[in-house]
Formats: structure tokens, C-alpha cells, sequence
């Protein structure tokens, strides 16, 4: 069921996030009991299902983003032992958990990252509660740092990110989403969260404008290209890399960019097929099959890898402006390490 | 259906919120223009969703509180035009609207304000994600606002209240729930954004910690008061005085106070009724009316407005270290006005 797309090889078989992983190490260990001490409580359930999805095997992106840009912006470089990167770099983790939460319910999605929903085990009423909990966290630690511009950033980016999911919802099974409406979904629900741990290192460490704005449009593009490569491995994928079935956009009836353009360049019949799966919730499993082949043939999935290259390439070329480091070539790195998730 | 208590008719019958109404008026009307404007977006579901609730009437007590403590400690007192207890008031009210809308998919609810709920009109998912972007938008102007302080009474109530659902979760539909497992859930739940609307007041106004003490134990007894009395209405008032329907607390097996004591109180007889309608959930609205009927003849009803009175004596004593003014009798009769909603 895996759709194979030609890459340059070379870059393939470079891309490693370990770089990055290996710059970040001890802070990230920072992070990591912070965000086990932020996720306990007296009221035992809180604990029970943040723990459930924190201990899940998450990649961590978005708070290594925050670690690395602050580090690359010199934040703590005399080893004062700050620690305004550790606490926001939790702040974004537990954004970004709090949303997964209330994703799930809001998707009824059964699984989540290869394990079971937290809303199949305690019920959708602890997915929603504790994922207030964990926002409110979030914004306790943030307040604790103490910068009222990275509150800005990061509390602009929780409206951000709840307008894409409703404006989600809101084009949900309807064949007429324009790819300019996908495409704000996608920098709102996903980018707009990369976007904002990026950019919060520069400004923990004081930096000039032009490098704020540098990381934020790397983070940003960055996260415009996980999605499309997400929502590219939903119809190519396997289960193991997904954490979630092949074909669970597809069952929800959202509207990707691969269906945009197989819609788009397909025949009336393929039109129709469409219409029916996508709007009229009509299809067996057999449909599925049948829609990665026009995926396919239309290379509607061509198209979208494509889409996610050029945003991976504006996320590298932001970059331009930051001298040369080791923290500049992880970044580098760990673009397209993202888009070589697809092969 | 109504179960009226004696209380001094001389309180009764001057108890009015009017005077708090008056004083907060010019500011209120600020707060609308921001919550209106706060409540847009591009994405037309969310002032849909945002402005059914919005506009249904809320008494907004919480925001008068902001407001009328603000003033009282001075805030703007020279007629500058300061705008921070408008926008933290209008913040106060979001985080209020968002937990309601969280709540009603929580609680499975059908009605609120006497209106359906928004779930019903526009699904759980609408729910939870506009709950999730007023919030995001309460933390933003909070930003603007700029006083760390303020930050974190308001983002550590956040925590609290969604940290007291989870734990009337936990205790719900369980007879064992102790008077101070029920104290601890009203506390957090909505005693501490009361608490912190009004405490916001004199930190925007830089007066000493003793004030700021004052206000905040106020706005936790006042709330502790409100809740008490709401959860005796809800076996005791008509269904335009709660916006909901009597019995509903009943029918969703949330264990309150009045069912504790008249548990403890009741026969074992009374005990096995209550461990089948609110554990094994197996009762009809026959039941509504014995229940009713135990709650009376225990004089559960009466000793929980007993508390209720006690919590509303206790707000009125923290205001002893303030001086008389006109904002302080207003303060005094919205704690005797929320008190006299029982009769």
C-alpha cells in the first residue's frame, strides 16, 4: 500500500534528526522531568491520562525546536544555567499535547500514536479536562519565564491553532475546499505551533528582529511541510510510521491536499467518486484502494511531496540570515530528515 | 417544587445587585464592545458558536467583579482612560464562557441558560475547539495587559478549575464523596475564578498584599456561596431561575452536598435509594421527587444554605480591612443577592 516518491538518494540517506537530537540532549533531559513534575496532581486522573500520551513515544520536534533556537541565539552561552528555553520548550510540549487531546475527541480518532486513544480509555469528558489542564500549565510556566513576548507569541499561536481546527471542521466533507483554504488550515493548526517554539529562542535571548523573524519562518515552513508529508502518508504510509491507520483521513471524510488534486484533475467519474466518499460518507474499505490509485495516477501525492520539497527549501533558505553552526546544520538537517519520511 | 428556607426578610428584601450594576455600567459597556470584538474571526463558526453563549444572557458577575474591584482600589481613579481591568475583565469572562462550552460536552447537557446548548447546535467538536480558541484569546489580552502578576492568578486559576472538573469527575456517581472532597471540587471549579476576577483588581491598582488578600478571599467565598446555593436550586428552583432544568445534577449522578448530607442522615433504607440513583443509575423521575422529599425531611436542603450563608458571611468579613465605600456596599449586597437567588 506504500507509495514510493523519487528523492535525490544522497539527501535521503543524510537526512538524520540526530544531529539535532545530540545538541539538545541535556536540556531536553531538563525538559523531560519538567514535564512529568507540570503533568502531576493531587487529582489522580490528570496524571494517569496526561502520562498516557506524554509517555507515548512523541518525537518531541516542537520543544527541540525552542531548545535549539535558543541555543543558536547564544541564550545561556555563559552556562549561567538558565533555564527560560527549559520551561518554554515544556510550555509548547504541553500546547502541543493539550491539542492532541482535544483532536481526538473532536476526530472520535480510536488510536494515537500505535497506542489507544486516551478518550477509548477514560472517556472523551478527561481528554477535554485534561487538556484544559495541561493549556493552563502551559501558560503558568510561561508567565514563570517571565518574557511578555514569547507570552505573546505562544499565547497567539494557542488562538492560531484553535481557528485552523474549526476552520477544519468547518470544510470538513466539503469537495469545494480550495487549496488556499488547506493550506490555511495547515499553517494554523500545525505551523503556526513550530512557528512559535522557533521563535521563541531568539527572543529569550535578545536578539535583533531580522533572526526572530528568520527562526519564525523556518519553524513555520518547517511545520508546513510535516503536515503535507502527514497528509501524504495518510493515503502511503505505513501504520508503524503513522501511529494512526492509513487511510483515517480518508474514513473522516478531511479534506487534504492529495484529494484537492486528484478531485480537481480527475475524469466526471472520478468527480463523482469523490463526491460520494468525501461528502456523502458513502464507502467500504474497497474505496480506499480505489482512491489511492487516482492519488496515484492523477500524482496528486507527486504533487503534495512536491509542495511539502519547496516548503522544506523555504524553511532551509530563512536559515540564510544566521551564521554558520553546528545548531544552523541540525535545523538543516532535521527539514529534511521531516520530508524524508515520506520514502 | 420549590423548597423555600427562612432567612431574615429584612436581607432578603434589600439584597440587590443593582448598586454593583450601576457603578461597573460605563466600564461594562467597554467590556461588550471587547467581547464582541474578541469573540470574531475569519472562521464564521466561531463567533456563531462563541456568540450563541455570549449572548444568552450570563448575569456576568464575574466581569462586575474585575471591574468594581478595580475601581474601589483606585484603578484609573484619575479618568486616564486605563483600559487594564476592561481587558481583564473581558479575559475573565472568556475563561468562563470557554469552560461552559467545555462543560456542556463534559456533562453531556442538552440546555443552558436556558437555551439549547451549543453542542446541540453545532456539535461537540464546535464545543470543545471554540472553548479552546476563547481561551486562547482570554490569555492574548491578558498579554496586552502586561501585568505578570495578574498573569499568573488568572493562568493558575485555569489550571485550578479545570483541575476541580477533573476531580468532580473522578468523584462523580460515587456515594463515598466526602464534604470536603465536594469543598475541594466547588473551590476549584468556581470559587477560584472568582477569586481571581476579583483579586486582579487591586494588583492592576498596585496596592498592598492585605487588599489583595481581601479581594481574593471575597471572590472565594462568594464563589463557594454561589455554588452552594446553585447546587441546592438544582433541587429546589424553577427552571427559569437556573437556565436548566431541576434535577439535571440529579439525573447526571453529580454527588452534591445536599445528597451527601442527606445521605449520611438518611436510613439505610434512604442509603440503598441513593446508591441506586446515583451509582447504578437506575431511577425514573418518580425518583426526582422522593429524593426531593429526603433532602427535605433530612434538612440537607436547609444546612446546605446554611453553608451557603456561612461562605457569604465570610465573604463580607474579608472586606472589614477596606474602607466604607459605595463599591464596597455594592460588593456586600451581590454576596446577600446571590444568596437570596435560594428564595
Amino acid at each position: 500500500m506504500s507509495v514510493a516518491i523519487s528523492m535525490d538518494q544522497k539527501k535521503k540517506s543524510q537526512a538524520s534528526i540526530q544531529p539535532l537530537i545530540d545538541l539538545v540532549r541535556p536540556d531536553m533531559g531538563r525538559v523531560n522531568e519538567l514535564i512529568l513534575e507540570k503533568a502531576g496532581s493531587d487529582v489522580q486522573m490528570i496524571p494517569e491520562v496526561a502520562n498516557h500520551l506524554i509517555d507515548s513515544g512523541g518525537k518531541r520536534l516542537r520543544p527541540m525546536l525552542t531548545l535549539a533556537a535558543a541555543q543558536m541565539c547564544g541564550y545561556d552561552s555563559e552556562g549561567q544555567g538558565l533555564d527560560g528555553h527549559v520551561k518554554l520548550a515544556m510550555a509548547v510540549e504541553f500546547m502541543h499535547t493539550a491539542t492532541l487531546l482535544h483532536d481526538d475527541v473532536v476526530d472520535e480518532s480510536d488510536m494515537r500514536r500505535g497506542k489507544l486513544a486516551a478518550r477509548m480509555l477514560w472517556g472523551n469528558q478527561a481528554s477535554v479536562l485534561v487538556g484544559d489542564f495541561l493549556l493552563g500549565q502551559a501558560f503558568r510556566v510561561m508567565v514563570d519565564v517571565g518574557s511578555l513576548q514569547a507570552l505573546d507569541v505562544l499565547s497567539t499561536a494557542a488562538c492560531v491553532i484553535a481557528e485552523g481546527e474549526v476552520l477544519q471542521l468547518s470544510v470538513a466533507q466539503n469537495m469545494k475546499t480550495t487549496r488556499a483554504e488547506y493550506m490555511e488550515v495547515i499553517r494554523s493548526k500545525t505551523a503556526a505551533l513550530f512557528a512559535a517554539a522557533s521563535e521563541v529562542g531568539p527572543i529569550l535571548a535578545n536578539r535583533p528582529n531580522q533572526e526572530i523573524v528568520a527562526l519564525r519562518t523556518y519553524g513555520l515552513e518547517l511545520g508546513n511541510a510535516f503536515q503535507l508529508i502527514d497528509d501524504a502518508l495518510d493515503y502511503g504510509g505505513s501504520a508503524a510510521d503513522l501511529g494512526k491507520n492509513v487511510g483515517d483521513d480518508f474514513r473522516e471524510g478531511k479534506i487534504t491536499l492529495p484529494v484537492i488534486l486528484a478531485n480537481e484533475r480527475g475524469s466526471e467519474e472520478d468527480k463523482a467518486f469523490w463526491k460520494r466518499v468525501m461528502e456523502d460518507r458513502k464507502f467500504d474499505e474497497s474505496d480506499l484502494a480505489h482512491a489511492m490509485k487516482l492519488l496515484d495516477e492523477t500524482k496528486a501525492l507527486e504533487e503534495t511531496l512536491q509542495q511539502a520539497r519547496q516548503a522544506g527549501a523555504d524553511a532551509i533558505a530563512a536559515l540564510d540570515v544566521l551564521p554558520d553552526s553546528a545548531h544552523k546544520s541540525a535545523l538543516i538537517d532535521a527539514v529534511e530528515f521531516c520530508i524524508s519520511r515520506a520514502h
